[in-house]
């Protein structure tokens, strides 16, 4: 039994929904089909997840969100004339929209929720009605009466353990499940949203509660590539990866699958089967448990930027005990999370996402290690970027480092900074931003495209 | 005007004490002192500051003591014969050993503490009447009476700030000033030692509160080493190298100079110069505030055993803001000082030194890193080594970490853990200690005995 997640632009248009129908009713393993909300059907063109936020907004400061509510109701109903759909589909998508937004405003946090898993709810219901018509047997789930419980916190829920026995009961039913992505219900019966591109999360909690055998998840990529295709032309597609893999990638920009969407299955050692929409003949990549690593130490490099760091020294501060901790618990009061902390003996540096700081913030951080800390030296450092590279192979490969490293020094890139050790599957380098991209060509080069000479 | 202190093996004798004699009077420059407690004269030898702490430890217990104390002062009377001093000496040396040994012994680490500062105290009034009988313009100096303040923490004390300009006057006095090293005096007027070989640090002190050109160490070793002896034959010495290298190094195993005795010479900008008191024309080792770099990036290469690190993960780990400081703090509530914290996305390791656990430990630890994070998994590594590869020349020279690593990886070592970016001045290789001599090896080899080939 299978789980299939569509996003957004594989469901964008009548066209897309005959292709995913052709793919669900291709292989009857698969059972439950978890619906996007219409995405884009051409770069210019606007997703309704964000149509409904502008509208939400609309209504919260009592401007006129009937433009764009229409604009919403459009999106729907071009799709349902393109798929011949009775027109009774779009009169109930309309009422749903309009009780909506005419519901309680007092909380707009949660209004905001409402409005936007609109979306997904009731496109997962067109969709069911197309499939009905095409003679299939399939039905609209709704996610609160099948028992997807999660936390109260808008635009960011946790889905509560207990879903997933509730959820087990779905195999029970016949016939094809339509499942909205992207919500689920509080306790208390409100609707409450994952974060953005939350249809993942979906999927992968419904794989887990029904112990599917494979979660596939629709997109339009042919399959997760080695690198960054604007960074290096036409590169390797990755065929298999592990969970931790993929999340070391995701972590620096591979952005296939959304982070959190990867745990549930991760929890149930269910494999995740990356595909394409728009060429379902694709093999694809599959996220596995564990793989045989048999094609070289290293299966993918990713970079990210906009990073900075914080470089503390002080003469002998590695004698006290709780420096550490002292100089973290700063971070934490302004609110700042951060990602690495190389040390030497009497120094370290925190690495962190520079979209967090605001104007001031940088000059208190330093009179506060300084003041408080009496550290003897406190210097950021801007416009980082941070370069993974990717492998479960590359454990106990005692050449690896040195590879990656005199890739870098052949392309005259500065190493600010390695961290290898904790995590066994990756190496991470720092680098300035302008070095990202020839340090990126000079490690895929290295690894994936060598010629021995 | 120079700073001078001996070591406890340059003054273990009347003959090496004679040497020592010769030194200072060859030099006019040479202004003050600093002497250790006399130290072994051959490797089975015991050291006059060992024996003083059993004899104070058998006192405190209510065993004899009287042996003990009297193979102390058979150290004194035997150098005293050699250099055919009155008697008298060694009776004041007695008087003041025995006072010391049926004083106040309320606070056992107090009582301790001024058994121990006797050995440096005794031998300066030694040495400095050895002086005077050569005919020498020379007196011995208490440091209560010259105003060297410290705090009051028995075998760790710290230099009160007010210290140096109270020392300073000491330029005013004529003839050559034999100062006792290890201690000092609280405001009460109490002896609180230094860490062991404090020696280098009331050496250190002077320095800086006398505003000295320079600060001579003389040890047994004719210069620090570019790399264990017991690991490399033959290395190369160190001509010069900065504060910062030598701090670098000291951390891991290189043990010429006392760790805290940098701190007053480099707060004052007073370079230090290691020198051998059995081959003063060797030209030594000078530590400086800033060096050329002339002779490659790498300075020096030292390591150290006895390290052990506690991995822990869990799954979106990056996410948690806090999640390290809480880490830390519970290893701050055991008492435990951590190294080094490298990081993956959703893994940290902690790098301890392995003595400071105790048997139970461990699983206590760990259970409370799982019930109180919700760590995935948390587990220990036992015996590692750490290796530093050390020199300012390395900073933004590209190759360093290839070359590095290159070596290691031809060496068959596995790189367990790197951590280079904070410091600028080293990079830090974590391998297992079966490892560690090959490792260094193999880095010597490439650093400094490299061929062209």
């Amino acid at each position: 039994m299978k789980v299939v997640k569509f996003g957004g632009s594989s469901l964008a248009s009548g066209n897309q929904i005959e292709k995913v129908f052709q793919i669900v009713i291709s292989d009857p393993d698969r059972k439950v089909v978890v619906v996007s909300a219409p995405g884009k059907r051409f770069p210019e063109d606007q997703k309704v997840t964000d149509l409904l936020i502008e509208c939400a907004e609309r209504c919260l400061s009592n401007q006129n969100s009937q433009e764009i509510a229409a604009s919403v109701i459009k999106r729907y109903s071009t799709i349902a004339e393109e798929l011949q759909l009775p027109s009774k589909i779009i009169s109930e998508i309309q009422a749903d929209l309009e009780a909506r937004l005419n519901g309680d405003r007092s909380n707009p946090e949660r209004f905001i929720d409402r409005i936007k898993a609109s979306g997904e709810d009731n496109h997962a219901k067109l969709v069911a009605a197309f499939f009905e018509e095409q003679g299939v047997e399939a039905s609209y789930v709704n996610p609160g009466e099948a028992g997807l419980l999660v936390s109260a916190e808008p635009g960011n829920a946790q889905v509560l353990p207990e879903s997933y026995e509730r959820l087990h009961s779905l195999r029970e039913r016949s016939g094809l499940l339509i499942f909205p992505g992207f919500f689920g219900f509080s306790k208390e019966g409100e609707v409450f949203t994952f974060s953005r591109s939350g249809s993942d999360i979906t999927g992968s909690i419904l794989a887990n509660g029904l112990k599917a055998d494979l979660y596939e998840n629709f997109t339009d990529v042919d399959a997760v590539y080695s690198v960054n295709p604007y960074i290096v032309k036409r590169p390797k597609e990755i065929k298999e990866l592990t969970y931790r893999e993929m999340r070391e990638l995701s972590y620096a920009g591979f952005t296939v699958l959304h982070d959190e969407a990867l745990v549930p299955a991760f929890r149930a050692g269910i494999p995740v089967q990356i595909k394409n929409t728009n060429n379902p003949a694709a093999p694809g990549t599959r996220i596995v448990y564990e793989r045989d690593n048999t094609n070289g130490p290293v299966i993918g490099i990713a970079s990210d930027q906009g990073f900075c760091s914080i470089y503390v020294s002080k003469y002998l501060m590695n004698r006290e005990i709780g420096f550490g901790r002292k100089l973290l618990s700063i971070l934490e009061e302004f609110g700042l999370s951060y990602e690495h902390t190389p040390s030497g003996i009497d120094d370290i540096s925190i690495i962190l996402r520079e979209n967090q700081f605001e104007a001031e913030m940088e000059q208190e951080i330093t009179g506060r290690i300084v003041a408080e800390l009496h550290a003897d030296e406190v210097k950021f450092e801007h416009s980082l970027a941070l370069i993974m590279v990717v492998g479960e192979g590359m454990r106990h490969n005692v050449g690896t480092m040195a590879r990656a490293s005199k890739a870098l020094a052949r392309a005259s890139v500065n190493i600010e900074m390695i961290n290898q050790g904790s995590s066994e599957v990756s190496m991470m380098f720092g680098v300035k931003e302008v070095d990202e991209k020839r340090a990126v060509q000079a490690l895929y080069e290295e690894f994936f495209a060598a010629v021995t000479v």
